[in-house]
């Protein structure tokens, strides 16, 4: 499996698309605001840029691709007239691998632009929104071109399955049963990729350029943890119900393998201080039910199956067949029902707030 | 009709999409080359920029978008080899409407990337690719940081359908039948249109900036002559064919009109020299039979009406409909085809190379 030509959030607006089934996103991205609001804040006042250019990395496609950017938009208008300068030019660069729904982001804009024009009125911009498709792990920019990088629930995802995790029977990610080598090649692979990202943001970013990051991470240091593999878990549950139901060929599940690491904030730290280009200003872990956006959690399963349906779709596709994708998740919604109603279950965010080094 | 709503080329890689049926637009391409080539070896060789920003306005989805794209890469690798340069990073933008299929763009590039690699070697570049969604007729990139635009056989189009065209009976588009308020209202809104096109660019390309635009035109000064407005005349005699066997409502095509000019030489330097952003480099005027890419001109109609309905077809469903559109199109194969076998059937492409004024 190529990661850069499988992964993709469920595209368009229909009921499995990520457009539609990605709350629990979108509480992130509004949880994480301060430390957004207080990098856009320090960047816009330390080099008041004519041309604020800034990207969305992983942008995906839906109403959490714009809520970033009209936010960014709100701050720095507040700021400039504070100072008194006139509003800068705002180029926003949404990101995301090629097969994301690009077509459902630029059709949306105009409308996106009227909602925001109602909101803070017509003196701001002017606004330019590209789209750039490609992996994060390469370069994407010119160089010294972005002031800001912004990336929520994007980076925990690997550039690839690692080399080497042939051997995690029964299970499709890092989990208590996997043997220490699987573990070991995950986190290589985690370290190799979030190295060579900061690598190529520093060489994009201009001088003093900020990036704020909300990776899926964990809070414990044990990278099986149940906090961070327990949704995967259950996942391979299903798919080994198939397994014995004849459905699905054992071997499959065997070499399936979800290309995910989700770090804890030492592990950020100890890659960002390694690698040397960032300093940091900001990392903090907070935790968001898995149910979030469901305030009386009735129907907790149905509600989370569908948002892991819209990110991991295109993944369990490409190993297991389109047609078997509802048995699936309709599996995986009764597993996570259970367990909701036995358990607390919760998503860890770890948000890291950088500023390039001059 | 809302203009930038409804047009775009025929998405994706079908039958009927404009990536299998352009290749009047390609040849057309080609034949302008030495024009494109002349430009960007001048642009290069007074600016040599480390970071060279091209758009190609209007680039449509399929191979097309990819050809300007390989001959501009190409150009600038022989000349900055000529002058012992390292090679600079190529951004290169593509803007279409939103409705353009910029997914299946985007999808392309990998396989792009590779074959221009192994056509001239691995060693240029980078190259970073943005789609860039919305009207040339507005801004659409930050204040000086273009170099060179490219524009192909899109800049006939116009902004919206001109106002005050409601008694163009019978007709589409202009027509010797045409009264003279009909003709002038479509001249006003490409003078319009055409001067606000200079207006931005100016604004968005850097001092000694250049263009190289190619029109579907005409060489003719009379603006209803058959060289340009016969192939729209045909289309209507299709769409008048069904009216008198009531599938269409008379009204239906009375109000149609094709929102389009097609602009002589002499239209194009008179507004380039009123507007005063640019100097005029190069002007010309060259002709492609309707048929140029069918050697032996067989099954000439079908492949032209493909052609035009790979363009056109946005255009014609949002008037009359999806379900009619197999029929108009088998009609205006067959009228087209009569004609072809009858007369000699050109296109006329005016090309201008234009440089930013200092």
């Amino acid at each position: 499996m190529k990661v850069v030509e499988v992964l993709h959030m469920n595209g368009g607006n229909g009921d499995i698309s990520y457009a539609k089934n990605s709350l629990v996103q979108q509480k992130v991205i509004l949880m994480t605001k301060p430390i957004t609001e207080q990098a856009i804040t320090d960047l816009y006042c330390s080099l008041f840029p004519q041309n604020l250019c800034i990207a969305d990395l992983g942008c995906s496609s839906g109403a959490n691709t714009f809520i970033v950017v009209s936010e960014l938009v709100k701050i720095v208008e507040k700021e400039r007239k504070k100072h008194g300068f006139q509003s800068p030019e705002f180029h926003f660069n949404f990101n995301d691998l090629p097969g994301n729904d690009f077509n459902t982001i630029f059709q949306s804009l105009d409308i996106f632009q009227q909602d925001l024009r109602k909101q803070i009125g017509e003196e701001f911009g002017p606004c330019f929104f590209s789209g750039v498709p490609g992996s994060f792990y390469t370069r994407l920019f010119p160089s010294n071109s972005l002031h800001f990088v912004h990336s929520s629930y994007s980076l925990m995802w690997l550039s690839q399955v690692p080399d080497a995790v042939e051997n995690n029977k029964g299970n499709i990610y890092m989990a208590s049963t996997s043997p220490p080598s699987v573990i070991k090649a995950y986190y290589k692979q985690y370290e190799k990729d979030f190295s060579n990202f900061l690598k190529y943001r520093s060489e994009e970013l201009v001088k003093g350029g900020k990036m704020v990051l909300t990776f899926l991470g964990r809070e414990s240091e044990d990278p099986t943890s149940k906090e961070c593999c327990y949704i995967w878990e259950l996942l391979a549950m299903a798919l080994n119900e198939l397994v014995v139901e004849g459905l699905i060929e054992e071997e499959k599940v065997d070499s399936f393998n979800i290309p995910q690491y989700t770090p804890s904030p030492a592990d950020v730290k100890y890659i960002v201080e390694k690698e040397g280009s960032f300093t940091i200003n900001q990392l903090e872990a907070t935790r968001i039910h898995w149910n979030a956006c469901n305030e009386n959690y009735k129907n907790g399963g149905y509600d989370v199956s569908r948002c892991m349906r819209a990110v991991a779709e295109p993944l369990l596709v490409s190993q297991f067949g389109e047609e078997l994708m509802d048995l699936v998740f309709h599996k995986y919604e009764e597993i996570i029902s259970d367990c909701m109603s036995k358990e607390q279950t919760e998503f860890i965010n770890v948000t890291v707030s950088l500023t390039k080094r001059n």
